[in-house]
Formats: structure tokens, C-alpha cells, sequence
């Protein structure tokens, strides 16, 4: 008696009802309480799935439909409101178990920080990983305003944990001189300002390797993602985004996770940023999973 | 592995899992073809599941718990875009169904015409049917620019199936000035600009009658219930709205189906309209429901 | 060729196409250059036209239909960006015009002091005249800044010219306390965040004399009337402020003109205010005009 | 005694007072009834004619001015609401009449179903007739979950009709596999993403045909324009509109008659995107109709 | 050469520029990262201030001017993001040196958690402390989801510090059932619904004691204050919520120290809810301080 | 006990305290009264501050930090609401204390008449000042309506003080005929649509000398900047004009002054336009201030 929840966006479009016959699952990390600036981002998850609707199962990009492959849609995984500590504890729980599972993670966010779990709990698996990052921010303060667990750090920890040079971020416009400089002094890759010809040279160098792709939507100039906490005027399209997702898909890198967060509906009244997001989330899934 | 749904918002908060244990049905009617001012209300009953969890699940007013009662929420109804007569078949079949199987229909809009096919099914179960209609509009024409199938009509098509004299409308502040004398010729009962005062006066007449009641988010003033498709000012605050459903709760009909219509959530950018009208689905079904 | 203008919006709804043929003709006053805080109110009588096609043209308060009287929609009348005086001078010419044909002048604002040169014409013809004058705010200055011609002085210009104790204010809850002793030592009648009561006791006293009305919307709380410039907590409900109408429309004061000011859309998302000054406009119209 | 209606932006800025003496004729078509996502289109021909007050009358584009021609804004269609198959008559009958009188047909939507009935007419007078379209979606279903009068289905409808090889369709980035297939099946051209380079490729094979040119305002990224029902990334930018619509201004094509659709004000805080069509709206009066 | 601050409203219109001479102390608590619902709360305080210049200086409530008294704007209290109970300690060493150097505490949130620390600190200068609280909320939870440091805590926290019968709360309309009967259970006073009425019963028997005022902005009805997280409809009036503060003036309470929290400017397009809170802090000021 | 001023977004973050040991004052010119389409941008200057505890201070394009330049934040200069020319005046006053003094004026607006006086007062210290304009208008109207003192005669008027060949305008894409006629006629440069390329090939004809750079926001597309009077689809991206602004400040013109105008927030619920505009002066600092 209960109609399709897809109808209602209650689960992102084409959801498999069932996840142990998925290869990818989907799941919304609803915390924003680390944010310095305008919080909200723990809406962007529901709001994702629900503008999905809006899409095509079909990819005009990739020749491919949502139908050729399985993934479960998980919801959101429930966090304590203001407990960074112990929301990043369950967010990595969950993902071990997804990997557990064998199956590909697609966190959605949330803010940037929600990233360092699902990375920390990947690099288990994958030792050899390397991770792309497209960001407007650094995000590679060691701690901000003495506090370690920030939407500000979750690159930098990452980089410490993997080592810098496996570390590429791409579309880079803004962030402290520091974070720049301990960049360049520990061989961590940082593409400023644009993302698509950097990847393009960097990715031959990946070939091969298991990588994980963290997306903050504000690597999207203002125009194409208002609805986010910290707006940064002078990004690149959705267009060229979509390039570089594609750009991914074809190359010889194996994706083994990606995430996409900072979605923050309030700041968006056409949701735009939104429907944006959901789109991408179609081509990560049709570009990076079904290959 | 799937997170609780009422977390993200994607059923009402708190509803049971199985239909047939339940004792109420929650389903959305997001029809809104026929409406000749401002559309949108097809999003409403997403809307209003979504924010549901805002809400507590206490009533002070009744001092009952939602987890006093058990409720179904079978998502949206699956409607065809832009045809007014498929949909209505759709919805009376469905309702005949949560009725066959005994249970309370809660119906959320949507256009105010999708009340219809549901007073027509329940009508059929209750040849004994009164209708208590709150509503800023009379809803009383006979066609709408030569079309009988319009949000401007479902209350003159149920008082023609069950007879003028079982309608009582109240709150009613716009209306042709033909709808006014219609309802007077007919012996129809209207209450105009007030709800709480001849409500109480009009219930006793009513006791021990099944009563299936309407209400248009409408009936609120623009300054409740902005989020809505024809805003017209000089109507009740959500106070009143709130004392007018347990007025209903404590008397002595029997209340069989309900509704709440007309909520659209595009033009209120703070989403009261829709947190308000989940509230009140909560007071309906601790007021009318658990009785 | 050309469809109905009243469909798309162009004139207040039940216009009639001819000016001579009229009783009443409605005028915008879209002026907004004075003002000390939020601008937009040049807009309004733009947007109180567009949301008219939503209203019906029927009174349920006053059982009477638009039909019944004649009024001709004259548009906007074109003023000089930036420049006060010589806008004032149009208005006051425009009003003579209108004044000189025997017909109702209804303006739509546009800031409060378009009032003033509307107030000055309808005194050379009404020398007996009274005026009431419902608002959120004194606007008794002398000047502004040192500026004489602002949207703070509006009522004092008016009081100087017919005499403080012609001039009755009603809903008044902001001003300095300069203001508030002028009223007081010379004479003028102020009701101090009520209007209907206080107009009750007032209209007996005013009884024959012809009497000019002018509202500002903010007297209305920002609840009711958010789309306005300076919003004022503590403010009357819409219904208080129909009632009000309807009140001078059932006393044996002799309205012969009437404006409604400081719409301003942009602060109003749902567009709640525009639509509450075209039923205002509307209850204006067939209470005071047609009588 | 009436001021210049395009003062309150009731009609189109500059437009001419008589039918008969104009070349060309705009016209609204304030229907959304079909549509599958988010409806407000009805709104679009209103605000786009209401905000053509902030153009200027010179193109410096195409160094011409609005003076240049004659053009008479006939408002909008009064269209039944929720009525697809009554309101594509009532369409077709005006545009034969525009198209009787040897006037260029200038249409603006509301959904893009409105076009199906204009190019119909249009294909009457010219049965050599090309079509140009750009859009987001391909808009080639033969129905939409069963209903053949659908938002999703008149480009297909006109292909079947003048014969796919006749349409060519730009910035195509959304549909179903099966629409793509259908089309390369059937020899119709469909640019995927681009617009301006393909153009100029296209547009010297059908020098000298007659064409007609229906743009959704969904082939701009919703960047340039967050007001329309379905946003979809990965758009072209309003300069590249702009050029193609001079593009085909400089050809040798002969443009007989044109629409732009899908403008949904109510999604749009900035009114950006009906400022917009107004510009387009301005350059296509210029460009293709003054010739 | 830097022109007066209160121009471009970085100081709550009329504050006295000096800490020492002053009588009272605004401060801002910018904290909002404990909140389970809609955040934002963090932007209350400067947007408060920033609405200032739209008041005038004198109350007609009151008879009283701003001038009258002097009070120091502290500006926003640095609070790391994030971390719950560090900020928590920052409050209260600031609330401490404004208490020691014998100065009135008028606070603005921020979450209403905010309070807590504050009333900690004024309890230890007023040992007979009484609690007046006027909120939708009960906020008596002991902990949520576990954490103790959370929204829905402050009243619980502060009555068992100061003990149950010495908090008295209003306008209450929304709690677990427990809490409410945590309240009887220990004598703890509840209004339910309702702030003017009970208050009038309770002041007398407050008299000549000590009292902090805690206000959270969402006592309002959302039609009077939709800036705010969780918007619950069947509130207070901004009318009654100011006759209250006003009926505190004219009591025997002594007036220790308050605040007013919850506002959320974000989802309140028209500012509405600022505005408001910018009023009541003038009367705050007015007639608690300058008594 | 004042918190640090740029936490609250008072000024401009990272400003300096003290007037006299700044190298530049950036003060903002709160005027939009001769505006003809939508007003607001009086509270431009405002927002940018607000917004800018957004950014942060290093500056990855110019490897330069706020801390290497020490400017002062003058506030707003109080203006004469609707006195145009006064306002004129005290703007005028005002910068000439700022270059009496050898600082580096950056203003703020307002609408773009703001820099007229600015501009007048820079060229009697540097007659041999060229202005670079960039703006989607030439804003060479003689008068607007009969008014010289209008938002569309700035440019008009430093062209005929400092000479038409001494005025570069950049990306301008709206204009009457006659103006485009007029500065050909006259020798004055405009590079239409474009900026960057233009720019590149101006610049070296200015080397050595004295330029002051008017910025108009709305150069930028809509897209870029919704939240401005006049929004004019076919502008450039943020990214083209950040690029300007490094191009001026790696050539050998000498900046003495620089403006960015017609901020209007109302109209951008995102804030990308105030947030853009802070990101685009910390630039214009950095670029021509320190170099």
C-alpha cells in the first residue's frame, strides 16, 4: 500500500530498495556544527534527494542509465546535534561497513569535515590510496581557532594521514598563506583556480590506483552554487564540473569512494545548488560505479 | 541498513511501518491543475511530512502521545500531470481502499478540489454524512469558466451529492456573491469570517452524525499561512484554527475522514505555513483519531 | 485584438475603461525617493494591480459587487526619480484634475508623503474638511534631517494647513516624544496602538463632514504586512483593519477620498501585503464610494 | 487621462497601440497545467512585460532600436485553467489570426506545449517550414506517463509532423535514451550541450527556408536563469543566447515567427531570469523581425 | 573621521560608547551549534543591531527615551564554532565582569542554551533568583539524545540549580510529556499556552524579588517572529509579548538581568523577527533598566 | 570590553583602527535616490562589511596579505535621504579630507551618481587623471527625465571635466543610441561586451599615469551579481573581472582612487553580490593599494 518512494523524493531516484544487492550505497551525513560561517548544510542531503526527481535517468553525457546499475539509498545516517567527535564516529562506522560490504560509498554532506571519517575508514582498505579534491578552500588548517575537529582541517588530516603527495586538490581559491606553503613544502598538489586541464595532467599519474573523490560544492563559482555556507566568487561552471567528473570516469584511475558535500538549501531559493547536486550525484553514480 | 525514515523527514513523524496494524492512513493528493491563481500545492504533503519532524510528539492540548495511536503514512498518490479526471478517479479508489480495510483517511493536498473523490467514497460508507468545512473560500460554483472539474467547486459537488443542509462551512470570507445566495436558498449553513464561535454552536446539532471535515489552509490568515495558493486577508490566527479542531475533538460527532489542503510551500520562505499544518495534523490525529 | 487588461493584471480588477463614464478613479503614487530606511515602495500600486485579479469581486462584509460602482484605473503617474518637490507638484495637479470632474480619488503609495500634495488639493475643495489617518507612525515632524519634504512629515504639513484638531490618528506606536507633546499641546487627536475602538468614539463627532482617509499599511503589524518599509511590531490585525472600513463605511462621516501607502513588495516574498491592500482597496472602494 | 501603460510595464516596452499598423505581435500563453515538476510558468509572459521597463530601446548589439518596428502586445490568451486540449484551440486560433494579417508571431510561454499549437498554424502558411529549438530536454516523448498533451512532448509532436529532418534541436543536455534514439532513428539533428558552434554549422543549410524558433529558457544554465520550472547544470550562458540569437539574425534564413518559454518568476527572488528574457525578447524583435 | 557607528547600525541604536559609564550591557551570544532543527541563530545578535536605526528612540508605551539611560554594546562574545561547553564558559566570564562591575545583563542568542551560563552567573549575585521564561518550548530535558549540553536543556539545568519553584514559565506550548510532568511533579510553574494572563497572577507574588527574564523569540507565533528555528504555530502576539514586558515594568519584580534568543534572521526574507526583537529590547531596556 | 569590531562584521575585516596611520580609507556612500528602475543600494556599503568576516585575508591570486596594507574603515558618510545634491556635496568633502590627508579613497556605493563627486574631487589633485569604467552602462546621459543629477549621467559628466579621451568604460553592454553617437563622436572608449581583452590593450597606452577605476557591479552578468538595481543578462563572469583587477595592478597605471558600486542585497537572498564584492575589494586593496 505504500506508493513508490521515489515519487515522493524520499530516496534519490532509481534507489535500489535493497542493499545487499547493490554495488554503491548512498547515505546523507547531516552535520554542519563545526562551520565558522553560515551554517545549514545538514539539510542538503534530504534536499538532494529530494529534487531528484526532477532528473533523468539517463545520461546524454555517458550513454548510460541509472537502471544499468544497483544502489541502495541509506538515508541519513542520525548524528548528535553539536558532537563533532562522536557524529565522526558513526560516520565512520557506517562507512566500514559499506566497505565491508564490498560496495562503492557516496556520502553526501554536510559539512567538508565529514569527509576525514570516510577517508580515514577507506585508506584501510585501499593503503595505495590517493585522493582528488575540488574545493574552493585549502581545508588544510592543522586546527581553526585551537579547535582540530573543523570544517577546516578535514584535507590536512587526510594529507597527514596519507601522506601529502597523494593528495591533489584542484580549483583551489582561497585559504590561508600557511596552508598554501606547507603545501608547497610537503609535495601536496594544489591546482589554483581551475580544475579541469590540472586534472587532466595529474590524472595519467593516478593510473591504476584506488582513489577517493571529495567534491565541496563550492568549488562552483557563486553563480552556479549559491546554496552553500561560504560563497567565493571567481569558481568554475557546472559545466566544466561535469567535464571533470567525466573526465574521471575515463580515465584509468579506479575510483573507490567519492563524496559530495557543503549543499546548504536555505541560501538557494530557486534550489539550483540542489538540482545541481543531484545531477552530479547521477553522473558520479553512471561514471565512476557502473564502469 | 535503512536509517529510520521519519528521521529524514520522508514519512510523518511517527507513523507506523504497516498498514494494516494502523488505524489511520496519512496519504498525499499533489494535484494542483486546476487552480486559477498562484499553483504549487502539488508539493505540499512532501513539504509537510519533511518538517514533521520538528515537531514534538506530545500534545499539550490533548496531553496524548502520537505513539498513542497507530498511523500509516502511505506517501503520495501517484497522479497524472494535467488531468484533473484521471486524478480524482485515482483518489477515490484509494480511498475506498483505507476505507474498505476500516481504517481513518487523513488526506493531505494539494488543490482543494482532490477533497471531492474522497467525500464521494466516504459518503458511501456513511449515507448519514455531515461535512464541516473550514475554508476562506465557498468553493460553491457550479463550474469554474465552464469547467465543473475546479479547486472552485468540490463543496457545491458534496452538497449536491449529500444535500446542502449537511454542509456547514466556516470562516468563509470570499465567494461570488451567487455561491452566498445559493447556500442560502439551499438551507447550506455558513459561517462567515469565524470558525470557533459557530462551530460551538453548530456541533451539538451534530452529535452522534459521522462528520468528515476539510480544512483549507486558507481558512488562516495571509499572516498564519502565507505558503498558500490564493492568500486572503482578515481570516483566524492558528490559535483559533488549533481551539476549532479540539472543539471538534471533545464534542459528540464522530469524526470519519479529514483533510488539510492548499498548503504551498513556494511562497513561504520560512515554512511556517507547512510546520503549522503539520502540527495540525497531529492535533487531528490525537483529536479525531484516538478518540 | 487585446485581451482583457483586468486578466493580465494591467488595471485593478472591474476597472472601467473610461474615465468620464466614472466615479472613482484609482492612481499610483510611485514615489519612494524620501524615505530613511527601506525603499521599494515605488513598486506597490504596481503589485496591489497584478495580485487584484486573485480577489473576488464580491464583498461578503458589505454585500456588494465591484459592478455596482464605476472607477477608472488612471495607472502610475510618471514622476521625476530623485526629485520630491517637483513630484509633489504632479500629484497635486493630477488630483485637481480629478477632483475638478467630480470623481473619488483612491491613490495607491508609493511613500507616506505623497499624501500631502493629495491632502492640499481635496482641502481647496472641502474647506470643512477632517482627516483620519491610520499609521504606525506620527509622521507629525516639521522636517527630517532638515529636510521639510519627507516621509516623516506628512500629517504635520497636513495639520498645519486644516488645524491639529481636524486631524485624527489612529494606531499610532512609533514616533518621538517631540511629536506625540505637539499632537497634545495643540489639540490633535492621536489613538495610541488601537484604531477600532477609538474610531468608534471618534466617528459620531465627525458626523456630515467630509472627510479624507489616509492609510498607511504599517499600521497593520508587520504579521499582517510584511512587504512595507519600516515594520513595527505591536501592530493591528487585518481583520481590525477591514472592520475599521467598514465602520467609517456604516457611519455618516462623508469620505471624498482615500489613499493606501507604503506597499513595498520586494520585503514580502509571499506577496501576503499586496494582496491584502487590493482587498482593502476593494472594501474601499465599495464601502466609501458607493454609498 | 490613462498614463502610458508601458510606464506600469503592462505591455511590452515600445510597444505599438494598433494591430493593424504593427508588424509583428507579442502574445502570452499563461499555461503550466501539464507540466511534471514545478509549475509557474503562468506567470512568466506577466513579469516578463512587466520588468521590460528597465531595458534600454537600443541594441548595441545590432545597433537598431525598438522604433526601428512596430509591435503590438496583445496580453495574454485568456487560456482555461487545467484544460490542456481547450487552451491549445483557443492558442492556434489567435496565432492563425496574427499570422492572417501577415503579422510576425512573437509568443511567451508558459510551458512549452504552448508551441505545439503556434507551430501547427505556422506550419500552415509556410510547408517548408524549418524549426529551430533550443532547450534543455529533448521534449520528444509521444506521451508523458500516458497523456500525449504534455509538457514533454512537442517537439516530437512538430516532427511527426513537418517531418523530423526539419528540426534541429541545440543545447539538448536532458531526456530519455529512448528520445535520443528515436531522433538519430529519424534523421533529426540534435546538438548535445552546444548551441553557438553547431549553429553556425546548421544555419547555412536552411538559408532561405522559412523557420520558426522556439527557445526554453531551460537551455540557459541555471545560473542565467534560476526562474524556470526545471533547472538542469551544465547550461549555456545568456551570451552565448544572445549570440545565437544574432547568429541567426545575420543568416539567411527567414524567421517567421518565434516564442520563448518556461520563465517561472516565483523561483527567482533576483527577477534575473525574466530581465533576461526581456533582453531576448528585445534582440529577437530586432533581430528577426526587422530584417 | 569614522562617522557614528549606530549610522550604520553596528551598535544597538542609541548605545552609550562607554563600558564603564554605563548602567547596562548589550552583548551577543552567536552560538547555535546545539540545535537539533533549523540553525542559524548565530546571525541574531549583529542582525538585531543592524535593524536598530529603523526605531525611533522614544517609547510611547513607556514615556520614555533612550537617552534616558545609558548601555554599552559589547558587540558578539567570540565563540569557538563548534564546541559547546567552552563557549558556554566564555559566557559566563563575560557575564561575570559585567555583573561585577554592577551592570545590568541584557544578553541576545543565539540558541536559547546561551541562557544557562548567564543564569548561572546571575545566580550567584542573587541568591533568592526567580526565573521568568517565556518560550514554545519547555526546554526542561535533562539531557538530548545524551548530551546534557544541548537546546532543549537550559530550564531544566537552571531549575535544578535554583530549584523548581522559583522558574516560572509562559506561552509554553510544546514539550515531551515527561517534562511537563517533571514540572508537577516538583512545583515548578507552567503556563501553558498562554503569557499575559498568568503573568498578572504571578508578578505580585514575585514581588520584591530578584528576577531574570529569559525570552525566547518562538514564544511569538510564527506569523509574528518566523525568523527563528522551530516555528510552532498557536503562539502569542508581538502586542501581548510587548504588554508582557510592559507589565514586568510596572511590577514589584527587580529586574536582575535578561535576554532574548532564537532569532534566526535567515528565514525571515521581510526581517520581520529582527525588527521585532529590536523593539522588545528597547522596551527591555526601557522599562527594566530605567526603573 | 568592546569585542574586536570585525567579528561582528562592523568593518571591513582586517581594517585598521587609527584614520591617520592607514594608507587608504574605504568609506561607503549609502545613496540610491536617483535611481529609475529598482532601488536598494543604499544598503550596499553595509552588507559588503557584513559579509567580508567571510573571506579570507590572503589573497592567492597576488600571494599578498591583508596585513601588508593598513586601511582604515570610515563607516558610512550620513547622507540626506532624497537630497541628491547635498548628498553630492558631502561626499565630495569627505574624499577631500581623504586625499588632503595622502590616502587612497575607496568607496562603497550606492548607486552610481556616488562617484561623480568622488571622481571630481580626485581630478583636482591629479589633472592628468584617466578613468577606467567598468559597468553594463555608458551612463553618458546629459540628464535623465530633465534631471542632470541621476544615476545615468556620472560617466557623462567626468567625460566632460577631465575630457572625453581621458575615459576608458569596459564591458558595457546598455546604453541609447545617442550615447554610443556621443562618445564616438567625442573620442571617448568603449569596448563593448568585453572587458578583459580591451583592458589588455588600454592599459599600456595609461602607463605612468593617474587612474581612477569606477566599478559597477552590474558589469558583471546577473548571474554573477542578481543583487544589484538593474540586472542585464550578457556580462562578464567574477572571474573575468577578478582578472581585471590584476591586469590593472600588474600595469604601469598608478590607481590614486577606486570605487565598486550598485550593491543592492534585497534582490540576493544567497548573498553571493555582497560576498562577491568583499572578495573583489580585499583584490583592489591588495592590487593597487600595496603596490
Amino acid at each position: 500500500m505504500r506508493f513508490d518512494e521515489a515519487y515522493s523524493g524520499n530516496v534519490f531516484i532509481g534507489s535500489h530498495p535493497n542493499f545487499e544487492e547493490s554495488e554503491a550505497v548512498i547515505y546523507g551525513m547531516p552535520m554542519d556544527w563545526t562551520v565558522s560561517y553560515r551554517p545549514g548544510s545538514r539539510f542538503g542531503p534530504a534536499r538532494i534527494r529530494e529534487v531528484s526527481i526532477g532528473l533523468e535517468e539517463y545520461s546524454p553525457y555517458l550513454d548510460r542509465e541509472l537502471k544499468d546499475i544497483r544502489y541502495f539509498d541509506a538515508g541519513d545516517i542520525p548524528l548528535p546535534f553539536g558532537n563533532a567527535s562522536r557524529s565522526l564516529e558513526l560516520i565512520e562506522q557506517f562507512v566500514k561497513k559499506v566497505l565491508d560490504a564490498g560496495k562503492f560509498p557516496l556520502g553526501l554532506g554536510g559539512e567538508h569535515l565529514v569527509s576525514w571519517p570516510v577517508m580515514k575508514a577507506v585508506y584501510e582498505y585501499y593503503p595505495d590510496l590517493a585522493v582528488i579534491h575540488m574545493d574552493a578552500h585549502t581545508d588544510l588548517r592543522e586546527h581553526y581557532e585551537g579547535e582540530p575537529l573543523s570544517h577546516a582541517t578535514p584535507i590536512r588530516k587526510v594529507a597527514d594521514l596519507i601522506g601529502p603527495t597523494n593528495v591533489f586538490s584542484f580549483g583551489i581559491r582561497s585559504g590561508m598563506k600557511e596552508e598554501f606553503e606547507w603545501a608547497k613544502e610537503n609535495g601536496m598538489y594544489i591546482a589554483k583556480f581551475e580544475v579541469l586541464e590540472p586534472l587532466r595532467s595529474v590524472l595519467p599519474k593516478l593510473a591504476g590506483r584506488p582513489v577517493y573523490v571529495t567534491i565541496d560544492i563550492d568549488v562552483l563559482d557563486p553563480a552556479h552554487a549559491p546554496g552553500t555556507g561560504t560563497v567565493d566568487a571567481g569558481g568554475i561552471t557546472s559545466k566544466e564540473l561535469l567535464s571533470a567528473i567525466h573526465e574521471i570516469a575515463r580515465s584509468d584511475v579506479h575510483v573507490v569512494g567519492a563524496d559530495l558535500v557543503e549543499v546548504a538549501p536555505i541560501y538557494d531559493h530557486s534550489e539550483q545548488t540542489a538540482n545541481t547536486a543531484s545531477k552530479l550525484v547521477r553522473e558520479m553514480l553512471l561514471g565512476w560505479v557502473a564502469k
